[in-house]
């Protein structure tokens, strides 16, 4: 049954989501994910653009399975990274989509601070799919939802954010969800890819394998040209998830990465399927989250 | 009911189409604006290639829109640019599409006059989406829509087209429907822009702006290296809706622009929502017209 | 009814398939071919994805049209070509689709051996959309389909393959697939396009041309760099089916081709759309051998 929490609205990112209407949505995912059936067509009739004005498969693929699941039907746009930087173009395309009368925008976008300007000026949900560095709130919450399938609990856990925090999206909203939840989150990154903006305590490498949750981050080393971030295998040395530092976890600790990984970069290839590791598990997962967060866009 | 002018067949222009016809699609177009549902199957098990030989997001979405909001399956090809040169390899993929059994093609493409040799030589009704400088027939079937809808009539509306007629198909297809149906239609443009082979008076933009219909054409600054075009600054200054142009304008004359738009190049951003606009509108328009026009493709 | 042999698996090549498992398929493409109902939801509520690895506008477009027919739910994904090389990202990429939930996955690729190491690896059946020059059973199978119906058996029919041997996944499939059925393959080709490990003789063209089924392959000139494949017009004249070449055929051969063709190179323009040609039906044909072979991956 649906609660009021689960009314017709935007998901622009988890900052300013209260601790209930996180849950609440966890909650409607795991309804779905108990589901036998693939097919439940509650959106039957629903329109959703998949707009991308930044390229991501994985993201999209997710998206469009959740919304095809419900029985939505589906358009998928690719914008060109030429037609990205003009900001004024992509709240024209999003005004234009409104206009041919979908009922729900899913939205990935590099510029910062342009969603939430966009979603003020149009009347349609729109759902946050990655946006600069600021939010990436389904991806946060199909994480959150790892977590809670494997502790059965949120509260108290111990995470881990390690890597390019300062570029990175998924650890903010992991940062503001889980703390809302009762978690417990520090990062470990080199200097130049820590935020001082937000407001959590950086550890070293040694004590962050010790936490219920090593959450490692996808490293761009493109953007990091110079200093330390030379190299890939520098980098591994230092930050990345080796199979030397997993022995030390603690036994009842996972392992997540957003995806896509550099495999024996930022973690080795032989960890990405290990038994700790809960990599594929989240992609699957991301699933019926995306599935609570379309119904509960459209519902 | 169908009326027999309902019958399956291509679209390639509006050029050959009698007034009558005009009228059956946009009366049709009406019908499926007023229907509360999204979803009316009446193309069920039909299929449908959206061909894209030039890109085009908002015309294939709109497409796509309408062909799923009738229960068509529809699969979208968007060829890579260089492709599209060697004019045969279009004619052979619209072959080996219809081999496959679509039931309806939409293509658009460069080429000028290969869309009527295709169509000559293949089963399967196709719908002109863009071709070339030639014709964009859906595009001015929304336009007239746009204007039926808010003036009650076409006959004796006058209608200024202003900017690159030289390369528009926006503005031939429009001149040639707006004519059948009893409008005037005039154009402004520098010289450069002009297109001598099509009948139609020129008039100076102090003119053109007092019509009851001013339809702004999107400009490609690229394509005009030389002379007045050189800066965007100077074509708004000589050609483009300013927001002090368009006080001029009459008080229940509109604005249109078949986007995407320039902002403050051909038309000021004030003006794109200004209540005078019908821009947006016009897109809204577009799914109706285009659910008409696949309906008389297919049934 | 569905025979034993129509069971839930991968299709990865026709080499290891036995000639009653290929007799299976084309059987059930018969029986699809004959359906007078585009839709037959025998897959409803299956989810396919296409993975394109290597671009591929007709072959994605034949599985598209297949799996929507069977009322499948499609899921298209073509990667850059960048993305391509990292052979492990497509391993990765195959594994977070089928997490995702996908029944199966139509796939090609580009590096060879990887297809098997894959499927070895997931759970969801996969169908080999064609990896680099070693298999394309999809399109063996439509070929063995078209001859079929054309001359009623496929024992005892003399093929000839022409072109470009060494890069052909066509020809290879082709060959394992027609000698298991009992037709006597032969090969023309000028010496740097031969593939020694093939076990099939070389004829010359003057031979080649009196077959039953004379197959033309695409020849990608710009892989041939040297030697007498430095233009186009010398290849036509040397291993081209030219007007003159086609007329010296059997009455009752045929000419096919797996698209697209390079008019006036390995076939002459007006060849294309001759009474003799099979090049369109191929397209045609594909569909239905698609079907069988999605049906049997899913049901």
């Amino acid at each position: 049954m649906m609660t009021t929490a689960l009314k017709q609205r935007s998901l622009l990112g988890l900052k300013d989501l209260d601790a209930a209407e996180i849950e609440s949505i966890l909650d409607r995912a795991a309804y779905w994910e108990g589901q036998a059936e693939k097919l439940t067509p509650v959106l039957q009739g629903k329109f959703v653009a998949n707009m991308f004005f930044e390229n991501s498969t994985r993201t999209r693929f997710s998206f469009e399975m959740a919304e095809k699941r419900l029985g939505a039907e589906v358009m998928n746009f690719a914008a060109a990274a030429s037609s990205v930087e003009k900001g004024e173009s992509i709240y024209d395309t999003v005004r234009t989509l409104e206009s041919m009368g979908i009922d729900a925008g899913v939205i990935r976008l590099k510029p910062i601070g342009m969603l939430a300007e966009i979603a003020s000026k149009v009347k349609v949900p729109l759902i946050n799919a990655g946006d600069g560095n600021n939010e990436h709130p389904t991806q946060a919450l199909l994480d959150l939802f790892t977590m809670r399938k494997h502790f059965g609990h949120l509260k108290g856990l111990s995470v881990s954010i390690i890597g390019d925090i300062l570029h990175s999206r998924v650890a903010r909203s992991n940062l503001w969800a889980l703390r809302k939840l009762g978690a417990d989150v520090k990062f470990c990154a080199p200097a130049e890819m820590q935020a001082p903006e937000l407001d959590a305590p950086y550890i070293s490498m040694d004590e962050a394998v010790k936490a219920d949750v090593v959450m490692m981050l996808r490293v761009q080393l493109e953007r990091h040209a110079t200093g330390m971030m030379k190299s890939a295998a520098l980098y591994r040395e230092s930050y990345g998830l080796t199979v030397e530092r997993a022995e030390r976890m603690q036994s009842n600790a996972i392992i997540m990465h957003p995806a896509p990984v550099n495999r024996d970069v930022e973690i080795d290839s032989d960890l990405v399927e290990h038994e700790k590791s809960r990599i594929f598990p989240q992609m699957a997962n991301g699933v019926p989250i995306r599935m609570a967060v379309m119904e509960r866009a459209m519902s």
